[in-house]
């Protein structure tokens, strides 16, 4: 299982298709059936507290899941997400970066499925889990 | 079972607890197990193409079955967001508010469910909808 | 919208189809957009202390949004499930029978989604909650 | 983290505790916060057409990532399950047993979260995959 994008591309088509978030979130790895994108957090994703909050954990998730989707079956297609479910499990680090890591579990011809892990840079345990399905729309 | 806080109540402490949103959401109605909320649309809600979000969906349900859970408990409690599952059903239209309405089906000692239906405004078709599980600190 | 099956149309179907459950299960109502069925719990789906299972309620979930789905496009088509979120959040009264309603809320050409509320026959309060998506094969 | 069940002492409280499927469900690996069961496939697991049943694969998931649990807790907590989340990806191979690999993500005082993968013994892409949720009784 070959790539159709590689880190540079997936950057590039971040800027075009989401640019509200390309400049806050890096491709970091890519590796088959992973990926994994750093988000800098900013004073916009926290709660009144200090923690990243749970939309913009959302976001993330979604973000890397359709990119690695993307990085498989390249940039032409439109996917659609249909369902997300999200386990928020600790409370993130403060003023720490969030590294959330994606598995592609299956890329089929109408829907893709992954899940995510999320972690506060330099953390042991995940802040949020998320597994996200994903309609693709006939070529 | 009674109300704890009423709409103008929940509309003060959307204010205080969650500022970035305040202005624009609005509770509209509050009933028996039942809280309708309204998000005025604008131009950050959207994606490219003019729909509204996946990440503002998400929020938007967490703050109606939040403040359906305060209604109930009330304002000192500080309950936290566990679980969210979420379907994307249709695609919002675009310069349309969105209608998100919550039904608070458990609010226990230490777990609270919700799920909501959330429309856009003069559609009979939803658009999402979502369940979430909080977690009720101990008093 | 019309249904395609009605209730004696949908019992005939679970028994062709799910012979090892159509003898628990009966269709009691048929409305627009919404089913009903009820499960004649048995020692079988019980564990030890008497409360219905887990997989019993998963199953009875699927199969009420299965027929659900089956009432509005008919018995031809092959619909498989994709994804369930359940909330379990309440015990099950022991020796009740379970209702489960069904709410039909997406049946498009590729993917269907409905939700239920399960409770307790006599008891006002849901014992759970779940989404269900399935999967529609083209024609 | 040490674990307070070793392989066989989860497998006696499976005898114990659920019976009616502790003939059928073998651990077969625990390490650190990871647990491995193998279902033994029988007729009363599958559906017509040969393949194993959604709330076959839904037990199997609970009951592995409940073992997880207990794993770490010992057999004194009545850890009871309040959200499941699956998807369905591939129809599971007929004839083969089904490998099921749970990850313990977070065993806190209140609450405890994990995921599974479901494989059909000897393929490479999972059939499911899971998250669930604990609540952890007080002591």
């Amino acid at each position: 299982m070959e790539h159709k994008m590689d880190i540079p591309g997936l950057q590039s088509f971040l800027i075009e298709a989401f640019p509200q978030v390309a400049g806050e979130i890096a491709v970091t790895e890519l590796a088959a059936d992973q990926l994994t994108v750093r988000l800098k957090v900013q004073d916009k994703h926290l709660r009144p507290g200090g923690t990243v909050s749970g939309p913009t954990m959302f976001m993330l998730a979604d973000v890397a899941v359709y990119l690695a989707i993307l990085s498989r079956i390249g940039p032409v297609a439109l996917a659609v997400t249909t369902n997300c479910s999200i386990d928020f499990m600790r409370k993130p680090v403060a003023d720490a970066d969030l590294i959330c890591t994606a598995r592609l579990l299956k890329c089929g011809r109408v829907l893709a499925v992954g899940d995510v892990l999320i972690h506060s840079a330099g953390q042991a345990a995940p802040v949020a889990r998320a597994s996200l399905t994903y309609s693709i729309p006939p070529k």
